[in-house]
Formats: structure tokens, C-alpha cells, sequence
């Protein structure tokens, strides 16, 4: 863990809606970057969010970017001002445990390289798994996640192991170290303080098209 | 489209987090459902969740459920309210256009049927994908998107697609009836009124979980 200056944006904490939507409205910069785009207004942002200028300035302001009236936002400095404030122009190492489907997708798939993670490990407990190659790391034996990630300074893992297993991983993972889980099971772990768990259910994200598609008017 | 009386829970309009948060009480709910819980309260909900126990039955009001003081909530009946209220104890027709890796992951892991979401095609442009089976369906030529949509009555969509074809298929899928689709590419679709848009980025996760561990109290 970084122990610089708390008053520096880095340090500074964010509620969760507002880290969600910088890291979407980073995204939309990456996007419009390589479009050529220099510049973008608060409205123009905000629709290709989809909610409103006011908000976009607001959580700009937490950058401590106030704009300049009238002439938008320089895409490329706005990128910069939401990576520091992430914290992504750090690195942390990250391991993957489960590598069934969903495990191997989410290493191929997401570049953690480029948003400041390192995958520097993978586990399973499938003897087809262990050994074979993962992206950049091999994959080795669940025994090993506590001794690894103590040793290697692991800070943060992605979970994607079959339920049962879930409570044994992550506490295997935070005695080893690890600071931060993105869950992917069914099960709510239980971690002492000072440990952050970030539960998804893909799942989730059809319920909610799902419904906004039941209460559209018509 | 539901024609339904606009005062029924199902054709409420709930805000977007609203419903997120409702979404994954229902995956808890299962979960304890499973584990043989009958009764929960709102405080052992909001700690399963991760808010505060006012937030929860705030949320649960919107349900029209009250809950009993002191008593807590059935757990399968707010099961089954929730499911009402999302719309998912009805059926709707689903496709997924981009049968690469993540897309195929999508399909096999997410139990779209248990959630109201049936799975009638899958389309993509690698003759070495089309023709097989995924799933319940086998891979069609993108060709056939338009026309399979509105002849089957498709109403819901996963899009998986590399960006420079994400809104030619975008097209293809509305022109075909299509109301809501699930963007996990980069490309903010242009897309009618009328037709919901849910932006997925995975990697916005990962952004959330580096975050909560660079800003957490050391």
C-alpha cells in the first residue's frame, strides 16, 4: 500500500457510484482518444454516458478539474486526472483463482495491464489446469495461493472458483496478503477489516436489461 | 411488450440502482433460500449485501412489501416479489451476436433461463463458428440477425462483437424488434427511442477493486 500524502487524489476516497462512473467516463476518453478527439464538452460526455452535464462536472470536480467555461475538457489530460485518481498509474499484482470458463475469459479478455494490474499468478485444483498456461503465468496448485501471494506482495485476486470453495480461497488469499477481491461467486466471504471485496453477478447485468425493457413505455 | 395495468409492481418504473440492488438481494435471497433460511431481516440482509438496513427496506417498499416489525422478511416470498417486480416470471427471447470467447462464455455461464431470458439464437461472422452448437442453439451467419429476430420475436440482445461492427449489428438487431441490449463492447450505440441500452465493461470492475484498495485506510 502506497503511504503517500493522503490530500493527493490518489488518496482520496471516492464513493463507490463516483468511481463507477469515472471509470466508465476513462473508457469513453480511451475511445474518443484514438478517434482523434481533443476535446469534449461536459454535454457531450454525458450523453455518450447517458446522464447529464451536471453530473459529469461534478465528478469532474472531484478530480479537482473544474474545466475551463466554455471550451470543454482536453481528452487526453482528463484520462491522466482519472487514471492518478484510480490509482492506475501504479501497479499491483493481482492472481486469478479458478480457471474454469469464466476465470480464463476474464485473464484473456480484460487488459489488466494497461489499468495497472500484473497478472503474476493463476490457481486451480484441477490437475488438467495445473501446469498448463494462462496468459502470462502457468497454473499452479490451490495449495500454493497463501505462500505465493505472501511472497510475491500479491495485493489484489479475482475469484472464480464453485462455491464451496469460496470462504477457504479468499481466507487463503488474505492471509497471504491479499487487500482486494473481486468476486465472482454466489458466496458473501467474510474478511477481516481493511480487506475490500467488490461482488459481481454477471447475472445481474441481464436482470437489469431485463427489466428496463419490462417498464419501457411503450 | 407487456399491455399490463401500469399499477402493477412489474410495470412500475424503478431508478436503474434501484434495481441493480434488487438484483443481487434476489441472488442472496436464493442463497439463503438454498441453504434452508426461512426468515431474514433487513439488518442480516444489508450486511449480506454490504449497505445499511434503512436502504433495504426502502428498496423493499418499492416491492409494496412492508415487512412485519420485528419479524423479517419470508425469504421465498421476497423471492418471489422481486422476481415479479424485475418482470422475471415472464419469458423473453434473447440472442447473442459474437461467439468468441467471451460471448460463449456468457451463454454457458449465465443461467439465463432460471432469470426469464430464453436463448434462441447466436450469430457471428467466423464460418469456423457457424454451424456449431452453443448452448441450446447452434451459431447462425450475422446475416440472419435482422430477419431471425423478427421472425422469432426476439426481444433482448448480448452484444459481444469486435467495436467496428458493433453498431451495424445494433441496427440489425433493432430493425429486427429488438428492445434491449446488452453492450459489452466499447461503442456507445446509437439506437431509437424506445430501445434500452445496458454498457458493460468488465474491466470497469477491476478499476472499482483497485481503487477500494489504493484509498483504503492503511
Amino acid at each position: 500500500m502506497s503511504e503517500a500524502d493522503p490530500s493527493t487524489p490518489k488518496e482520496r476516497r471516492l464513493a463507490p457510484p463516483t468511481i463507477s462512473r469515472l471509470s466508465e467516463y476513462l473508457i469513453i476518453l480511451e475511445e474518443l482518444g484514438e478517434s482523434g478527439r481533443e476535446v469534449v464538452s461536459s454535454r457531450d460526455l454525458a450523453a455518450l454516458y447517458g446522464n447529464n452535464a451536471s453530473q459529469v462536472r461534478q465528478d469532474l470536480c472531484c478530480l479537482g478539474h473544474t474545466g475551463r467555461v466554455g471550451q470543454g475538457y482536453r481528452v487526453r489530460e482528463l484520462e491522466r486526472m482519472i487514471r492518478a485518481t484510480l490509482g492506475i498509474d501504479t501497479i499491483k499484482k493481482m492472481v486469478l483463482v479458478g480457471c474454469g470458463r469464466l476465470g480464463t475469459t476474464l485473464a484473456v479478455h480484460v487488459p489488466m495491464a494497461h489499468y495497472g494490474m500484473e497478472l503474476v499468478g493463476a490457481f486451480d485444483v484441477s490437475p488438467q489446469m495445473i501446469g498448463t498456461r494462462l496468459g502470462p503465468v502457468r497454473v499452479q496448485s490451490a495449495q500454493n495461493i497463501r505462500d505465493f501471494c505472501a511472497k510475491h506482495g500479491v495485493e489484489l485476486a479475482v475469484l472464480t472458483v464453485p462455491k464451496t470453495a469460496a470462504q477457504d480461497v479468499s481466507d487463503a488469499l488474505v492471509a497471504g496478503g491479499v487487500r482486494g477481491i473481486l468476486n465472482y461467486t454466489r458466496v458473501r466471504l467474510r474478511v477481516p477489516a481493511g480487506v475490500a471485496v467488490k461482488n459481481r453477478q454477471i447475472v445481474c447485468s441481464f436482470l437489469q436489461l431485463f427489466h428496463a425493457t419490462t417498464s419501457q413505455p411503450a
